[in-house]
């Protein structure tokens, strides 16, 4: 399936801005968009990078300056298109079955992100089209419900988990399986669990 | 299956004191609790709720006032139980289904918590304890191939979000499809999209 992968190239991440200076965060989310392509290529899916400005990346990267949504509305008809957001540092093939999996019972799969957000979705409908601003989970279900299209939500925490802010790099060093994982851990990160929640620190 | 439902009833949720008071924590833990009885009921299972103080739930209540993990340890031998923390608002009988169909492929079946912690076990192995403590999810896959047992992990956000703070207020009431997330909504709470993130405001 042709797979859209929104990605913000120019200043990536600034959530992240307390523990990772800006060259850091460009390169952790380069590493987190190479496990999105990775894992959907692994899955047998077509990845194809919507990106600001040009990113090296194995996978066809198209430039696109829109704001995200009207980008990736841009590419939605006819045709079956999913969409699978860059800072997914959990993601792997079995976690893009299930949304597959999803999309076959349904014209609309969607992956809620922790927060509201929308991390993945499936689009089969020619009427759908994404608004990923605000609490977008809610409002994608509605504009489906709106427009007669049928949905399918897919329970997977590591869809759900999109990296954004420090608490979250602490999901990714324990549960992340590739280079995002690798890099955190290269670069000093490791668990912290000296306080009463668990957090990270750097050596 | 028999399954543990750990409860401190005495001062439960203090880390959401921001946004409830004393009463209300007590009546939304509680109405968590019912919850999650609910839906392992609904999933076939017999929920057992082991609480620090009497209780009002329609599942049998032993009072066991040790810590958390040495509660759970003490009913822990050859048969095989579940346990699942009672805070998870958002759980579901299908939820449920997948830590048991889970639990089906090897002797611990996990589903992780958010930052590190453990939320639901399937116990399968004689030498297995609990040790709830910590990056507690970590921890007991160490503990468990120390032992020489298989383990399955659930990803599912379901059972991944415990509610702890107010942040996971805005699951609650996007997600939850029980008496907690009723609750929540009659106490005023509703989504606060205003600002960047998503939050919560009470009227």
């Amino acid at each position: 399936m042709r797979t859209l992968v929104p990605f913000e190239s120019t200043t990536p991440k600034t959530r992240l801005d307390g523990v990772l200076d800006a060259d850091e965060r460009r390169t952790f989310s380069r590493a987190m968009l190479r496990d999105v392509c990775t894992a959907l290529r692994d899955a047998g899916h077509d990845a194809e990078v919507l990106a600001t400005a040009p990113v090296s990346v194995d996978a066809p990267v198209t430039v696109d300056e829109r704001p995200l949504s009207q980008a990736v509305n841009a590419r939605l008809g006819d045709e079956r298109v999913g969409i699978v957001v860059a800072d997914l540092a959990l993601v792997t093939p079995t976690a893009i079955d299930r949304l597959t999996d999803a999309a076959s019972e349904a014209d609309i799969a969607i992956a809620p992100g922790r927060g509201g957000g929308t991390n993945a979705l499936v689009v089969d409908h020619p009427e759908f089209r994404v608004d990923f601003h605000g609490v977008s989970y809610r409002d994608h279900r509605a504009h489906a419900r709106d427009i007669g299209a049928s949905v399918s939500v897919v329970d997977s925490m590591r869809l759900a988990t999109d990296v954004d802010v420090p608490a979250d790099l602490v999901e990714v060093l324990l549960h992340g399986e590739g280079e995002a994982a690798s890099w955190l851990r290269e670069a000093g990160f490791e668990l912290d669990a000296d306080g009463g929640r668990v957090g990270v620190r750097r050596e």
